[in-house]
Parts: C-alpha cells; structure tokens; sequence
C-alpha cells in the first residue's frame, strides 16, 4: 500500500471520509466549501458498490473494513459520508473508532426536525429504508412526527450513468418515486443517500415550494465543522486543503469522475484493493446459511 | 464453509454456474429445461454485483475467485453466466481451468451469424460494451459484418428491482437504448447481458419482426448440452437434478428470487463470504495508480 501523504499532526491531521462509491464526494464538496483548509483523505469502495440493494450483514462488514483501512491515517474525524453504511453499521463503527464518527442521518434528521413542524419524508436507498434507521431517530425525537419513506433503486444507478435533472427518463423516474410524498406534502424531505443531491432540482420541482429539501450530505458537512470548531480542532490554514483519493476499483476512471461529484479534481487517486480491505476485516458471524 | 452435497463422481458431477448475481440463473432455467436430470451448483456474487459498471481488471479479478470456488465441487464443466465476466476474464478462466469452459459470448455471436445475414446488434452492460468483446468475436469470424453494441446500464437495476416489462418506466429507458439500433434495424440483436430476457418481449416489441433476439443464456445452455453430449458427460438421470447455489450476501434473499430468475426454487442456498473468495485471488496487478 502506499504510504498515506496526508497524514500529519495535531489539527494538521485530515478528515477522513468514505463511502461506498462516488457519491460521498457530494459531502467532501460540502465539507470544502466551508472549511476550504482542511485536509480530505476518502474512500470509495467502488468495486463493490452499490451498498444500497445489499444485505445490512454485508454493508456492515465492507463499512467495518472502510473505516478499520482510513483509521491508518491517524484521522481526526471519521465521516461515514453514506447512508445505508451508516444505516448498517453507524454504531458498529462508532464503537471502534479511536476518533469522533459523524455520519450523514443523524444531522440530517435534525435538521429536518429543526426546519418544519409538519410531516417528514425520507427518500434513500432499499437498504436504508428496510433498517427504518430514519424513522427511529426521527421519532426518538418526536414520536408523534408522521414520516415516510420512500425507496428509489435506480437513483443511484441514473446519477452513477452521468445522466442530467434534464433527462426525461429520471423525471419520470422521480415521478414514480415520489408519488405518494408529493400527496403527503411533507414539510421537509431528507434526501437520504449522498448521491441525491445531484437530483435535488429535479427533486425540488416535483415536491413544491412548500417541501424544504434537506441534504444529509449538507447537514453532515455542516456537523463536522461544529465539532471541529468545537474542540478547537480546525486546521489554521484557511485554504489549500489536499483531497486524496483511495478507490478499490480503476482509479482513473474515479478521478474523472471527481470533480461531477466533489467539485474539484482529487490531488491524488489510489488503488487499494478490496483483498486487502477484506484482511482487515472484523469477522462477522451474522449471515448463517438457509436450506 | 459448507461441503458440498453435489460433488460426486463421472458423469453425476455438477454443472458449474457463476455470475455476479441473479442474472445468471437465467442460464440455469435453460440448461434444466434442456436436461432436467443435470446437478448444478451455482455462485452468484450479489454482494459486488453489478460486474458491468466495473473496470475490466477488479471485474477479471472478482469472476478468477468465482471460478476458483466453483472448480472445488469438482464440477464436469464450468459456466461463466455473466457476459461481463467473459469479456474480462473468459480466456484467463479457460487458461486455468482443469474443466471445459462455456461461456456466454461465443454461443451467443455463433446463433447470431447464424440467423442472419444482416447487421447484428448487441445490448450490454458498460464494461462489456467497452471490453469490444462481442465487436471481436463476430468480426473475427465476419470481419464485413456490420455490428453495433450499445451499452444500457440500467437495465440491470431496472431488473433487479422487479419492474415488470408492462412498467411505463421500462419502456421509457428501453426506447432510449435502443433509439440508434431501431434505426439500424439488425438482422440480430444479441441479449448480451445474462438479465436481459427478461426484457426479451419488450425489447422485441421495439425492435420489431424482422429483428431476431439472440440471448446469450439460451445459446449458452445449448452449447453446454451440445459438449456434454458430444463428450458422452450428461447425466444418466433424465430428471429431478438439484439446484444448489451459494451467494455472497444475504441467502434468505437470494432464495426467494431464485424462482423468478431460475424458473424454479433452489434445493439449497449458502453463504459464502466475499474475504473467502479474496483468498481464492490469484493475485491481479494490472491496477496501477495515477496521481
């Protein structure tokens, strides 16, 4: 493996971010646009991305792995910039982690709750949906909040292929999708996996103006710089921060691909391996075999 | 890991199958319709599928594990059921491999030249559209043939989501695929995806009658019973073979849509973990990393 170029001391440390693919990168952008000095070292499991269609078992094992291959990097911060691993395996991390864990439902979630009295809808994966994990924070909260939740398979797929809020096929996509949340009108609709704020005007036009989307990709930027700020944790300089890259698959086609998602090119993308991820793997013993 | 029930001596040895999911098992509804009395052990990777979106060299890496699992049930042939894997890693399998290999692509372009003396049209996945896979195989034996490939990376998602051919949806994304191919109107078009038959009277409604639809897993099983025949391998049995698969994630899941995929249930469905096939790797180096 290569040696980590970004690891360093004190505040110099970076943050560290990853996801099951690209679609972090949309909290990588958020995370740069408010804290410009901050170092980005992340990683995109691209080789077996999508998380969202997996079982939790198997999201939990390959998210275990994520953050045991980031945490070599003697981080600060660890953000689990992807909904369905946070999903699967948000707790599971946090309570290995040697550093603070930010994830991408719970400043979502609180910021939703924060922004409207009224019902809230939440679009994400069929993984995500299936753990109910936004409607127990939610309704830890506020028990009475009325929620829904709405699984969109082919959102992540229509973003992964390039294609643009203008294309008529993901308009009718989003049509089918969001049919029974337009007729519940909710006060805020979570865009719960990082890949939707990609489609967030599309998504804004068919849910109105009286729907205040909320991007978890944006609250959980928002969260870190809190709890950097917080701790006294920021980096000084105030810009220049380096983004580095690792993905498990071809690493060229991720750097081409950076700056659609990160709004900005990567300073460096790397191969890493999932046989090597797989190595440090905590063994879970949670799938048995059916007959 | 299990041991396996199927394994057994001469010609009562299994039928091997591997694909990065469910796809595949659309290659064993035709081989059991074919010869009902065969065994077949199945692996399909559903916790990295899809293979398609993937680069060449983590998808070669990913079917050498497949096909490394498979040749421990010490089956009589080994089936690649997914055209990405064929057009990754088909000649590094057969290369390895101490059984005859069949894969999807080379039955699929014979039926196809076969069928017609006109232009011949290919719907893949991503990566096997990039790999030129099926543009060289008919070339090779047609070098004038007009060919052209189309890539449709939805449509894998659109199937493993369970929408129907009726779905609006559907018809929508199909008539944006397949916009130039109408045009062209092909003596052939190849179903070079081992999901898409399940597309197949959608796909032909568009392209209409004088197109004729080639899938790849039909001409697969055929080309497997035609080597067990010609080799005097096939089972003496003329019925009540068993379906054994293993999968990668979740097996509850995997069982239940073995039937839709399959055209029957399967007699058992195991876990196999992703870090058990990492061992099997023969180690790839072909991913360099750019800076």
């Amino acid at each position: 493996m290569m040696l980590p170029h970004v690891t360093s001391e004190g505040n110099h440390r970076a943050v560290a971010v990853f996801d099951s693919g690209l679609g972090g990168l949309t909290v990588v952008r958020s995370l740069l646009e408010q804290m410009p000095g901050e170092d980005i070292v992340y990683l995109g499991d691209s080789a077996r991305v999508p998380y969202g269609i997996k079982s939790l078992e198997t999201v939990r094992r390959f998210a275990m792995e994520d953050a045991a291959f980031l945490s070599r990097f003697n981080p600060k911060m660890l953000v689990v910039a992807c909904n369905t691993a946070t999903a699967a395996a948000g707790e599971a991390i946090r309570s290995v982690s040697k550093v603070p864990v930010v994830d991408v439902i719970a400043p979502g979630v609180a910021a939703a709750l924060g922004s409207t009295d009224g019902g809230i809808g939440v679009v994400a994966t069929e993984a995500t949906v299936r753990s109910r994990a936004y409607q127990r924070a939610i309704q830890a909260v506020d028990p009475d909040r009325e929620v829904l939740s709405v699984a969109c398979p082919l959102l992540v797929p229509i973003v992964e292929e390039g294609r643009s809020e203008e294309d008529p096929i993901v308009n009718h996509v989003l049509c089918d999708y969001l049919h029974d949340l337009q007729r519940m009108r909710p006060g805020a609709l979570i865009l719960g996996c990082t890949h939707y704020p990609l489609l967030g005007g599309a998504i804004g036009k068919l849910m109105g103006p009286r729907t205040r989307l909320i991007s978890s990709a944006a609250a959980a930027a928002a969260e870190v710089r809190r709890r950097l700020d917080e701790t006294d944790q920021r980096n000084s300089r105030s810009a220049g921060g380096r983004l580095e890259c690792y993905t498990t698959d071809n690493p060229e086609r991720f750097a081409e691909l950076t700056e659609r998602f990160g709004g900005r090119r990567a300073d460096a993308v790397h191969y890493v391996g999932t046989d090597e991820l797989e190595t440090l793997s905590t063994k879970d013993d949670a799938n048995d075999e059916t007959s």
